[in-house]
């Protein structure tokens, strides 16, 4: 089985596509000068263009899972992600609180889809 | 390879089958006002009746991340995942620190296992 | 498919093979006396021995999640990855801050490889 690798970076890949499977980095917001929700968008959107590139999209998530820098964010988040998610196709998730690498990064989100 | 989710939620689905691999959401508790050991209790009951509705079991667990709202009740938790492992069959496993989204929630266990 | 594993143990396993995709627990360094780039070097030695182990090695990881205890020491644990990883074969990552197990561990990095 091949490995595709997406952006492939000096640290790590936005996105790496093994066999069936396609694992996306954790993605944080490209404008972090906006709230939890619109940060939440940018990413979700990052996450569908991402998809895209590996032969996915969002009907297809497996799993996924949310980093917070306050979990008392959680409604502001899952906001964006309502609206966002498939009906009927929503992957396993768990959503945590923690300290994130970029100060101003109040969401990070890292999921994983299948491509067949 | 078809994607079949076991309790499909709005936000997200309790566990997801992808070809021999199964995902289950991150679990707590039902049942918050008990301590970490009889929440963990609760929680490995849960996975034994998603992996079930998986066609799956707990024998072939491949992967397992475990939150704690306070780490220093690891040992309360691992009383609970000593008795109920498989001995020779434990799955590659970390466990950190989180504030987790339930206020009364002392710990959170995502895994996934195989279902071949 | 067969699911392997290796150095497995009463509470979790070093590392799970099953069919091309190789789980590895997460990992602390073994010395604990040194500062984040020194563990995060141990840490990404023992990866390269439970990859080959398993039959894989770094050029094929296709995720790695890393936790520090101090997120403002980002850059002292990459400085030891961007030393080891291969160049064009870098994982999707992500890394944030939580308190560990062990009270002087500052890293831990929990991988999944490709291993065909």
């Amino acid at each position: 089985m091949t490995i595709e690798r997406i952006q492939p970076g000096p640290i790590m890949s936005a996105a790496v596509v093994h066999g069936d499977t396609v694992y996306l980095a954790g993605l944080i917001a490209a404008d972090l000068d906006v709230g939890t929700k619109a940060q939440t968008e940018q990413i979700l959107a990052k996450i569908d263009e991402l998809l895209a590139a590996a032969g996915s999209d969002k009907s297809k998530l497996v799993k996924a899972n949310i980093w917070l820098t306050d979990i008392g964010e959680w409604s502001l988040m899952n906001e964006a992600w309502s609206a966002w998610i498939v009906p009927g196709a929503t992957p396993a998730r768990a959503t945590v609180e923690a300290r994130l690498a970029a100060a101003k990064a109040r969401v990070e989100i890292m999921v994983e889809a299948a491509r067949d």
